[in-house]
């Protein structure tokens, strides 16, 4: 069994805390966080207590923790799991800052701890089959990856002023997507972006609409686009055209009804709110690193695939920025 | 919070079992299981302890019993409960036999227990928010309803030869489906069936195909058809054609992925096992039979409901064999 | 080249003498109907001249006829063609009166000559590509077969009350359908009917509402349910169970055009109009009627499939006058 | 009656001929082409007469030409009819050299005839189904198009050596269907490119797998992507995300058939040759010329609109060169 201590009790905090205690592998043994309703709340429906950030780290019959914390103290508890000696599962990202990852993962590096970051979508059922068919050839040699992601509705200005801008915030996950895709690095990006949803968004300093193109070094072209706000859900599709073949991976609708009437023909919405979208990735990103531990296998995506992302975002950030195309890395 | 036990602890009993630990507001308090490895096994999974049926049914800090032996034992554990005053689940049906039903339902009126019928699949998502748009007047008047079930295999002849036959042990499901959708009940029924999958079926006096029409008083209009096999998965599938439009509700596939290649478009199978196709249905079945007692509603699907579906496939099985419509209670 | 002369240019009439006029090995030479206007238009669309009937059925030089006259002229102008050796395509039925069908196609029979009854439906690219592969044997053994007809409206009661009921006048396409795709003869048939639509109907002796269940001698079951009242458009479905496999072909839409919004997913409506929807259908009947002539092959379907599916209607009709399954044939 | 000469009789051009001589307001009265094999056979087809293109040009009686040659002699031909003052439908482009183009519109500018360009995906009922929902405001705003065009296989690499390269040969239609989609001019691009599909288009110079992403004057975004080949057929699909919800075109399958069976859910193949996909749009879009023709409304797309779409490709031909993004006109 392995024991886990939670960091940040918040809405994602609250997922995980939940699918570690229902893990029959692991416990969840202490959780943290300054809002004391947070963590009341899931220690109740847990059982586990509630104590400091500090305590967790310090107490040696603890495992692991998972820090759901805001994203400015994730290196640093990173850090400090590092010298305790713990595994750590990191909500992505470790940071805004390309350079503070880097030093935080020399130091993970030389601790031997192992780090996993939580990048959900790649345990998502559908995402996650799709890429098991790409790997056993379904598609042939990937050429040409497509991801489309759009958000029901944008976050408040107040959020987007500190988030590091769309490409950091949002499609730092579809850069993820594009790697678990491509199969390798991408060593180029172009961006274009503007601020059609809301102008407020434009006002401070970031975009709200956005197309991005990568390259990798073997010439395999991978786009995507993001928006803000979507009428009609959360929209996550991908897809995959190879040698042999175009894989594709569609949103998730609310139920199979439909209603033929006098206006044609209706589905019921997709899947609105990324908790429930992602309900299942959650739990399986969980399994995933509770398994890595058991196993003693290092988990994946580790560090460097957050790294690699941010590094992505930065690069198409700066060229949305500068109208150029950037090189990665 | 409600106290529940639990009678018999295989393959159904066992996902009912883990539901209740699982709901906040109910306890699974005991486990009954003559075969001690499936007890134990749920026991050690929810803390639960293994004690006789006896036992449960005598201890009065037990609120409800959950009954998911075999059919033969269901109506004497009804009585047993209705003596001693618990609200009761059972699993469909009560009994093979109408006459039977009817002595149980007598006695759980007088008792004065809540009494509810494990008819799944009114609590499946997509079957439920199908009815919920037909009461509320999506579709008009309902005027004629088409099911459509299939599983993934027959059964072996031996349990078929136990099961009171297709109409009894299969396409029950889709009579409560049919009264369910039609809102009211049908009064008779015309049935015809082979044994195209197995001639051992036949040999048994059984049929594997059949097709059912049957007709309200209003002359609504409903045709069923079953197959114990097909090759696909588990074929679930209904549509109500209203005078305002036609509402379905089609099969869940394990993933939203396809693939496009030279022999065409292909999509993921659907789910191929009944206890995958319907946990949501058996997890929101549990939490509505939790919240009946809570709240001190009548929990609905009831005993008459499974005394109504049962006459509709003692009609149909009568229909199948004299090769007569038959009329229905 | 072939020549056909056409009896009858009413709104079937048209879309059959262009489709001829278009053929490369064939002409329309001659247009006959009471009604000048429309044969004047389409004389004007295909350069053919307007003549009588009889003119048409006594030149020899003309080698075929196209029947799409009212229906209680059919069998008498077939009749007449037997007697002048010439070829006819006849709008489906040959006549509401099977003993009459029967005493026409012995007249056909020892005439020798083709005869292709407009069971249009076989041709729809789509129901012939799901036969082709039934017939390659994809899905394996036929089991159980589901046909699902609804029309957009409810024809005027005058001509319901003319039309023979909605077995002989609507569901005869079906049962011909059936015959398609089961590969044998149905020996047995049990039909409900209601008026749920219109109570004219109802009051005018017929339904508007029905499903039928056909079982054939070796055990194989066929479903068939009709609505004179779609609100979506033209609905036609069928889908053919088998030991391999499930063989569907839906509607036709429109467009491919779909729409996400606040209020769901919305498909373009299937094609409303019987015209538009079998209009590839229309052209290729006649494209087989004409190759049938042309290569010296026996068309299909001929008179004896009129003759079949008009015996089914007429044991479908009494079931459902009698309220009992009735044997056909 | 218009009446139209035919200047090649090529693949595309018996097409046009036969549509053509099947409108009730044109007549086809000339065809010319050096290979007199093609020229024959539309003429036994048609029974428009063979005609040198200078006769054809020269001939007062003939109201306008039809310019389905190969692309060095379109703007030639278009000079020459402007000067004998028949209006033009040429099939894109007018010419692979934008100062060529723009001096052959002079030309027609000053000779005052209609010139329309044959962007045949206009004019897909699909397509143009999408393209009236986004004027009628549907959508709301216009976002982000995402446009996916992929060829079965690709051409001969000696055709590719002389197309001008995939920007300009392939991905021109997509770039007129962009600005049919903005609604507004894109005033710069970004493209990547490479051969993925066959190293031997690599050698020639040209690409086989492309992306653009394309930006308008108010921030609309588009994102176009290319390949050579698709194993799954002609894959030609477009979305555009507004403000009001997201419209979809999608791929038009041979048949509504599928097939459900032991290795899943499939469907029949897209239809795989453009000039099967695209067959209702040549009809409507030579209907829509000879329309403009009756009604004396400038054709549409015109000789701008062929312009705008090369200097498109210009453009991501020239940013695929120098790895930079360009700016447009």
């Amino acid at each position: 069994m392995i024991s886990i201590g939670l960091l940040g009790a918040g809405r994602i905090g609250q997922i995980h805390g939940r699918n570690i205690a229902q893990s029959p592998r692991a416990r969840l043994v202490a959780i943290a966080d300054p809002m004391p309703d947070g963590a009341r709340s899931l220690s109740e429906a847990t059982g586990a207590p509630v104590r400091t950030p500090d305590e967790i780290l310090a107490d040696p019959s603890i495992d692991a923790i998972l820090i759901g914390t805001p994203t400015d103290t994730h290196a640093d508890y990173i850090d400090k799991a590092a010298k305790s000696g713990k595994a750590v599962f990191c909500e992505k990202p470790v940071d805004l800052n390309s350079a503070r990852i880097r030093k935080t993962l020399e130091r993970v590096e030389k601790a031997g701890i192992p780090l996993m970051i939580g990048f959900n979508r790649r345990f998502d059922p559908n995402f996650a089959a799709l890429q098991r068919r790409l790997a056993d050839g379904t598609a042939g040699n990937v050429e040409l990856v497509t991801i489309l992601s759009r958000d029901p509705g944008p976050p408040p200005v107040s959020y987007i002023e500190r988030s590091g801008g769309l490409f950091r915030d949002m499609m730092i996950h579809d850069f993820d997507m594009a790697r678990f895709l491509l199969g390798e690095d991408a060593v180029e990006v172009f961006a274009l972006g503007s601020a059609l949803v809301d102008p407020a968004i434009g006002k401070a300093g970031d975009v709200d609409t956005a197309a991005v193109v990568l390259k990798t070094a073997s010439g395999k072209i991978c786009q995507i686009s993001n928006s803000r706000r979507a009428t009609y859900g959360y929209d996550q599709r991908i897809e995959v055209h190879g040698s042999k073949g175009l894989l594709s991976a569609g949103n998730v609708h609310e139920t199979t009804v439909t209603f033929a009437g006098e206006r044609g023909i209706s589905a019921d919405p997709v899947q609105n709110f990324f908790l429930e979208r992602y309900a299942a990735a959650y739990r399986h990103e969980i399994d995933a690193f509770i398994d890595a531990l058991v196993t003693g296998r290092k988990p994946k995506p580790d560090g460097v695939d957050g790294l690699k992302a941010q590094m992505m975002a930065d690069a198409a950030t700066k060229s949305r920025e500068t109208g150029k195309p950037v090189k990665i890395g």
